[in-house]
């Protein structure tokens, strides 16, 4: 059978930092997924990195914009982290991504890489469910400039740093003052992001079509500011107010260090990243799986 | 200077339970302010049972239907409590309700009586803020057939028995499965209702914006089962499993017993409630009041 | 080898509720555990009602407290609820239990039916790990009178009914005052009790040795109404304050409705519950097991 | 009337962070006092450093060291953390402390400024109540080198730093393992400190004669990760296993920078701080007014 792609892009574990040594099983993963789409009739290249990393010259590279640019799909092999940082790359241009794991499957990944081929081949045949995820735009304003920019997928954080006590914190929503907070910092998060950092910190989830982003205190020093879920058509602004070291972290992957009275806008994004699941993928038999629901246990 | 508003309803405080002796502040509250709307050049009429309550014969009365059809505003005199249950029979109609009350303020009653003129004149003359809150239409079904009916303003709340354990209850969203749980019970709570028992239980608080409901199950044995923010599109079904005693509350006011096998639906009613406030209300600002935020305490 | 228990109870799932009809697998348990214990040199006798669940009649039966009189150990199948409740009836006697269990394996309940001959040889020839829990005695006072009282090894929960909103308590230690809450309810939990119902209703847990009950707030208004770990050499007392529906429970098992102005007093009963536990036995891995940490999990 | 304490110290705020301009009010405070003492018949010294910065010539100086060897009292002007301070330095001597407030109160600094004669009169006096409260003494271990030392009477933290994800540590009391933790950090609290930040990050309130330690997880990956409550004989040691930056603090006050492989020792000082309050004093009160519970408030 033909694949509805016609150009397809494979990506391997982005996260540099871990990259020291690629493992063998990623190469042989990345070759076995091309060789897979290049037998449904796609056209195969490699992201530039991945294609250094694996040391496979069979194909021809793109760095990850040309991807967005070129291609109408891209198999990510890697976890939930590769997945965002692919997601965030190519969401301006509207490329979707299917993720493929070889550990355990994430909330976004949900192929795993061993028999992988039964999977994949009816999702390159057009049998796949869409899941649009919408991205956040944060940026940091000094006085009238803006000095740090990124988007988000899964939150933004502002915190405190390590040696230093609470942070004083003021939000505002669309212009609105909200509270003055005290904690170890705020999370905001989308839908994709409450499932990570946020939930850990005593956020609710928020289903994927939710419009909202959610607020979520880290250790308020005030018991009663608890989470809040703001629509994500407003700007939720914080501002630094104490002299304390702080940081901005965007999916805990790109980092702003923060002055007193800097401004930390977060705003929904023009563009989502769209994920693509095999038929019957359901976002609360994930949930079930990865927060170990009804298992019988205590 | 003329209100906008033509044919104006006062409706004294609502809850049957408390009314048995109606004090009279309450009296004294009704028909001041029933005046006040007269001398705005409304045609001011009562509720019926407010009417008898404060024995006030000046005026003509309407049952709470009645005022719906003919009335284009509502003064509300009392609570939250009061506004909720006045809000969700005027809903069909769309008459907007101003609350005034006589005690501690509340997160959708603004007006505090004493002084109540200086606030309640602009908004007859057209200056206020309009602030709609969906409802929530919730139903038992026992096999095919539909028991009860109810609407809600702030929750459905399904909990068990106060002399039983645990409930076992199966969450299913538009049919999709969720979760099986078992809880003293769980919440169904709207934006208006998820800063009341909602928040309570852990809940996060929803903007009034956010076209959603939250989840959230009260102490339950799993404990990776956290709150859930749902799309208020969708219908969510919550089925007793376990067959021990349990029960379906609306907005804690009008109840049905439950049956193992019963199924509790709830959807998006088509109506909303709409409620009034001054110029510069914030719903934030309330937030910070109703829970002490910034008082510089601990 | 010897055991050096001499006089031996086996004592089978003794909640009445669920011993409708007794299954095969238990009859087979009591029987081959009875047989186990035989073989070691012990005289063996039934509970009464086990005797007649299981129709086993080739051994003696006693009563619980005859057995408490009589048997150096009670060798008990069923899970964590059997064991409570045994344990609670044995305490004055002092008899150490063993307990053993057909399904998944409990908070105190660690030797699994399949293969318990391993572990419990050594056992029985002199090599445990003791592990004494304290128990709670509860009373419900009305005005002087004393119109309940119960032992608990878990818990003493104060709830509201089912038909009825939050119950007003007012709380007090050692005669001093604590705090007016409004909530579905209060739990005062035992260190054994700590992970039961309590860590459902937001509790810590509380190791065995701590010398204190933790009182857990269920659902309250108050959001900085949070548990609270106290003495147990103090007095607790719940005073009913609402004129609503309310209930006390002891280990969810006995119950006493509650009038207004009711008091519960929960204090330290004078005996404990005595588990014995296979050699190596650890606390922390029965948390790590029950709750399933380090499973590499979300 | 005769004070029945002989050498009386009075230290005024002792933080030196905020020391750069000693204000007024607390050279007043600390003039008023220390003649307060005078007329009770106490011989009165003042700290060094608040000597000098009060601009105080007419007393005896001593350093902390000195107070806790010739004084028995000591009087501090100054809110919770100034407290915390001076009780870890004296309390290897015993030296009581009252603490008397310039600003709002605090959980163990309850005589305001204004008016203090009338309550510490009878307190010098004899009529007072005393409230111990135990330290830790908290380590640093580098292999078999202990690399640094504190005591704490609120918290030991250890947390990750600013920029880095989680960390991951290993948890064991006594030498048996509890578990591996991925969180932000670790709190572990004493009853002092479980209403600081431990209180913030979800833990519980230990009262002050719970002779145990609540360990609180903060923003735990796993959700099951619940506090724990320790007892304070036992030793807990955290194991920093990942490779990221991370630190130590003790009472937020002083700090120690981790490497991987590190463990932080936490057990009991043989030392308590000892705190006077006025006759009636009730920890119970203190809690109701810091957390604002009972105010009728949502």
């Amino acid at each position: 059978m033909q694949s509805i792609f016609h150009r397809v892009a494979v990506i391997g574990k982005y996260q540099k930092s871990r990259a020291r040594s690629v493992p063998d099983t990623l190469c042989k993963a990345v070759r076995e997924i091309a060789a897979f789409a290049l037998q449904h009739g796609c056209e195969v290249a490699l992201d530039d990195e991945t294609a250094v990393n694996v040391k496979l010259r069979d194909f021809p590279t793109h760095d990850l914009d040309a991807i967005g640019r070129h291609c109408d799909l891209a198999l990510v092999v890697g976890g939930d982290g590769t997945m965002l940082s692919v997601g965030r790359r190519l969401a301006r241009h509207g490329t979707p991504l299917i993720g493929i794991n070889q550990g355990r499957l994430g909330f976004i990944t949900d192929i795993a890489l061993e028999g992988f081929e039964a999977m994949l081949a009816p999702m390159l045949e057009g049998a796949y469910e869409e899941d649009v995820r919408p991205l956040m735009h944060g940026s940091v304003l000094r006085g009238r400039d803006c000095v740090f920019e990124a988007l988000a997928l899964n939150d933004v954080v502002v915190n405190r740093g390590s040696t230093s006590g609470m942070v004083e914190l003021r939000i505002e929503v669309d212009g609105d003052f909200v509270a003055n907070q005290r904690a170890d910092g705020v999370i905001i998060a989308s839908p994709t992001g409450s499932t990570a950092y946020a939930l850990s910190a005593g956020g609710p989830m928020l289903h994927p079509s939710i419009p909202g982003w959610v607020l979520v205190p880290i250790a308020p020093h005030t018991l009663t500011h608890r989470p809040i879920v703001l629509p994500d058509a407003a700007e939720v602004a914080i501002e630094l107010l104490s002299k304390r070291e702080a940081s901005a972290n965007f999916d805990m992957q790109s980092l702003a260090q923060l002055k007193p009275g800097d401004r930390v806008l977060v705003r929904r994004s023009p563009y989502s990243a769209c994920f693509l699941h095999p038929v019957g993928w359901s976002y609360f038999a994930t949930l079930r799986s990865k927060l170990r629901w009804n298992e019988g246990g205590s």
